[in-house]
């Protein structure tokens, strides 16, 4: 991989971010050595070692900075409203759309959160346990108020996650769908999964997420 | 990695083919060396060599195997079945049990595409365009007579194979859900994402699965 000249004018930290997401999810943690990042960032081993510490220390950065962007977004389209059905809409936006236009930093998160020593995976888990709490309250509480229905919402949960995260691995912002009918489809079919009434779904905040994301991801790099 | 005594006494191939599921599992393709996979399994680099040509080789193997279980589970349950809903609902059980109880296999199907040669590539993608079919036939049919709805049954389908292939990444066979269970709980959210009756979800049918996917996968490492 070569950097071009806009890249090379970039930063130095953006240029190591950019190529370590890169690299890392095209060959995995363990496939990408210190020389291939330093030659696709542009700088020397010891250079890139002065800017990022241990490739270790930049997987745990890009992690991490990458959950507190889906917590950012979580939190902003849950905090004060009391209906789970818009939470739980909200919730699958942000998911999908994180993972429809940031498929790197999330495939990234993950698939390499074995890569991390204990220490280093605790903290990245309990942001995710974090964030997975916002999803387990939306669809217990719609199960509790039985505007939601489910023989075992936890499963429902994690299906739900998975459904949602896999975006990044199919999606192209080039392709037919865009990013609202993607957000709003998905959503119709959570709230199927769920047993809730599709006529629920609202579009219109499903296209106010897409500037959400867009606002909470800042100049992270898009695909 | 060291090999037990009763792996060691297992054939060379097979001793290959599980070192090489598991480092391509947890390392990633490009992180796995000649030198890791022949001291997993217990041989030289030369014999390794021998028994499985190069480490694309045992990849695409691998990846083939794979595949060619996926597809005989699911010509099994959908072949001469005219109806959508239970053809659906036979792929979702199948597709669910199997990366329940072979995760590695299919985490390195669904993660190291990209790690092979475009020739080598485009058999595999043929394969999972085959299977894939299987599954846009049950929906599309179902959706044509109605017993399903979609505003985008191709969406649809992606979000599903995901979601059952996300199973790989959590479920575990020593946790409380049993298979069965597993399998029928997904079944009731595929029929709920395409407004379905959950009613319709046939408990023992999808008990029967699980015998049929224990059987297709024979000897392959299980979990």
């Amino acid at each position: 991989m070569t950097v071009t000249k806009a890249a090379k004018s970039a930063p130095a930290a953006d240029r190591i971010r950019r190529a370590a997401l890169t690299l890392f999810a095209a060959k995995g943690f363990h496939g990408t050595g210190i020389r291939d990042l330093a030659e696709a960032a542009g700088l020397s081993s010891a250079s890139l070692y002065h800017y990022m510490g241990t490739k270790e220390d930049l997987l745990l950065r890009i992690m991490r900075e990458c959950m507190a962007r889906l917590l950012t977004a979580g939190h902003r389209v849950v905090t004060g409203d009391p209906d789970p059905r818009s939470r739980l809409a909200g919730l699958v936006q942000v998911h999908v759309l994180s993972h429809a236009l940031h498929p790197l930093e999330t495939a990234v998160v993950d698939h390499e959160l074995r890569a991390l020593s204990p220490a280093a995976r605790a903290s990245v888990v309990a942001q995710r346990d974090e964030y997975e709490d916002l999803w387990r309250a939306a669809i217990e509480e719609g199960c509790a108020s039985e505007v939601f229905r489910s023989s075992a919402p936890a499963v429902t949960r994690l299906a739900l996650l998975e459904m949602c995260g896999g975006v990044a691995r199919w999606y192209s912002p080039r392709g037919r769908l865009a990013l609202t009918e993607l957000a709003v489809h998905y959503t119709e079919i959570a709230f199927g999964a769920l047993r809730a009434e599709p006529s629920t779904v609202d579009t219109e905040a499903a296209r106010l997420r897409t500037g959400l994301v867009s606002e909470v991801w800042g100049g992270a790099v898009r695909r």
